[in-house]
């Protein structure tokens, strides 16, 4: 008898129908002899329905507020499924984030998990139940309701399979797996059976949108057997997210990741002194804009250096107005920006103990006449910022260059 | 400073614009010096919408998970209305049932109040806060989520008042206060200004739709000063009902109520022995059917019992189903029912010291022509039960009698 955490997410339970199926669902991995807890995020539409209410009345509520309000679409789920799990004939109890305690810091709208009491949680295992929990949401320590912010409810998952000692979380979602890289870009893009914490985790930063890096961060530190499959089909397999060593057998690629946001900014020919780095980027960062990748180069002319970095797309204008002003102070040359640009980036634990990965990138790309424009490399990733006209090209010579069609 | 509790029902607190008319109104009270705690129900038509969603799951959901359903609906209108005073610079902070220990009884969907911890809203009053507390729920002494059932915001702004001693609570609804009888069939029927609990309690089980009884037995039981005044005009008094050595000027008639749910039946020539009002009234209880006013009379033969009593409306046909089965047991002569009867009733503590109110009563329907089919009579009330037919007649010249359009 295994001890299985699913989550459904707000289009898997988007309406009555849904609900009833994600029952079936739960039904049959019960029937399968499993013990089940199952955490559940708000029906699609309801966040936003409540939001707009809440903008009626104040153009910036008080988040503590906005937490109680927002609470409710979980709740909602959570009776609703319990319900059409009874009418299935199959036991089940819902409890609110509170009720499990699970407990948070107060930051209301991005709370932080701290603890899980889980013995309630268990006494309902015990006797039969299938334990339905509410995502996203928790409570601080003087009882004040708690929202996690921005996926949620897919840390509230493996948080309460952390705390339960589950052997796999389910993170049922619209896609069936991880993929070796966007199929929409690469139609022979390969299904993983499994691929490790790390690589999942740079994969989500790098732009992969299957799962957020929170959940994924969480899964790493507790040891979380994670797995991500479709809600949509019918014995979905998916993609485990897992520890390194539990992984058969390794690729040295695992997959290419792109990233459609970035855009890049440079400042031309400045004196070359220490502190340089620092004043460019302070006034960046006090704009609360995020800086991607750094690259500092020698300039052609003696004494003078070249600074490039990227941003987000949304704060391009905004970076590209401070950057003048820096120039300006700096007395450098100028400032050249871009955003027409992508990153593509190859993620695998293999080029730890591989060489020449990185040459080989180059090499293919060099061989299809694509310029890189920025290099930033990790343990077990390289990215790269190129002209964004060849982002399927890149994608495709990699993919099929490291043989990643192939399982 | 006084300390006031105030409820909002559902229609006053239907959409945005109503709740932010009530948090000018609470915003009023509390520029006018008083500490104020509110308890609002859910957004009417909420309770409806999620009742309908559930019903689309099973016909009879369990009670545990209606209650976690309906208890998003105050939830959702207390983070709305707490938003609505930040914003006119009100300081304010929502709390659910759980959150101030409102610790009830296990009785899902129907919850009586145990307990409630007055600390943390004692804790926000001396912060200067208007503290909103969910009405219509609690939770139990495991933590589970109770609602109060029919009426249950009253009761939860009663039951706050007493815990905190409040100076009044104030019930904001659809009238404007307790009138001498129903404005509807009596134009003359006049706005009392106070009026006892035990009066109240008489009418609101007569048939006045104002308060609910439980909340009346409340306020009562604690002697909580209770106001009942309208969410829809400006400056609004209302009634108070409170002890009856609080009101200076006791009318020995305080109003009339009238009930056209009733219908009657009859059981004629039943054999007068020991045991049979048990035999006939046990068969209408077995079938969960609350009997009203029950007559027992003489019948014109000798040894034989007329025996008469009313019930709702809704279960006449069950009910008369039921006697005849009792009336061919019993071998009584038959069985004659009328559902075309209603129900009006003085009500008046100056009874106890006034002899003669009844047949006073009597003369004025008896001049009206109006005859009377049942008679039952309490310390403080005395109902009749007439044909339907008479209503209007009864109340109008029974008010008129009585000197009820006078102050």
């Amino acid at each position: 008898m295994a001890l299985i955490v699913q989550k459904y997410g707000g289009t898997s339970v988007a309406s009555v129908e849904r609900i009833q199926a994600v029952a079936e669902k739960i039904k049959t991995a019960v029937n399968a002899g499993n013990q089940l807890v199952v955490s559940v995020s708000a029906m699609s539409g309801e966040t936003n329905r409540m939001t707009e209410l809440a903008q009626e009345i104040q153009a910036a509520p008080s988040l503590r507020e906005m937490d109680m309000l927002l609470a409710t679409g979980e709740q909602v789920t959570i009776a609703l499924l319990s319900m059409a799990l009874h009418q299935l004939d199959c036991d089940a109890i819902s409890y609110l984030g509170s009720q499990v305690r699970i407990v948070t810091d107060s930051e209301h709208g991005k709370a932080r998990i701290k603890s899980i009491d889980d013995y309630r949680i268990r006494q309902s295992l015990e006797a039969g139940k299938v334990v339905i929990v509410a995502g996203f949401q928790g409570v601080d320590e003087d009882g004040h309701i708690t929202t996690l912010g921005r996926g949620g409810s897919d840390t509230t998952a493996v948080a309460l399979a952390a705390a339960l000692q589950a052997d796999e979380c389910q993170i049922y979602t619209d896609v069936d797996g991880v993929y070796t890289t966007d199929p929409r870009i690469e139609p022979n893009a390969r299904k993983m059976k499994s691929v490790s914490y790390e690589e999942m985790l740079e994969m989500a930063s790098l732009g992969s949108k299957v799962l957020q890096i929170r959940s994924v961060e969480f899964a790493s530190k507790y040891k979380v057997p994670l797995r991500v499959l479709s809600s949509l089909i019918e014995h979905p397999v998916g993609t485990l997210i897992t520890s390194e060593e539990n992984i058969m057998e390794q690729a040295i690629i695992s997959g290419i990741a792109h990233n459609k946001d970035e855009a890049k900014l440079s400042l031309i020919g400045v004196p070359d002194k220490p502190g340089i780095a620092f004043k460019i980027l302070k006034n960046i960062s006090d704009a609360n804009i995020e800086v991607d990748m750094i690259v500092q180069s020698v300039s052609a002319r003696e004494g003078l250096t070249n600074f490039a970095f990227t941003v987000h797309r949304t704060d391009f204008i905004n970076a590209q107005n401070i950057l003048q002003k820096v120039c300006d102070e700096l007395a450098a040359k100028g400032v050249q920006t871009d955003d027409k640009v992508v990153k593509v980036s190859l993620v695998g634990i293999g080029m730890r103990s591989h060489a020449g990965i990185a040459s080989q990138m180059f090499e293919v790309l060099h061989n299809e006449g694509i310029n890189i424009q920025m290099i930033s490399t990790s343990e077990i990733k390289i990215s790269v910022v190129i002209d964004e006209k060849y982002l399927e090209l890149a994608v495709r010579s990699l993919h099929s260059a490291f043989d990643l069609d192939k399982e």
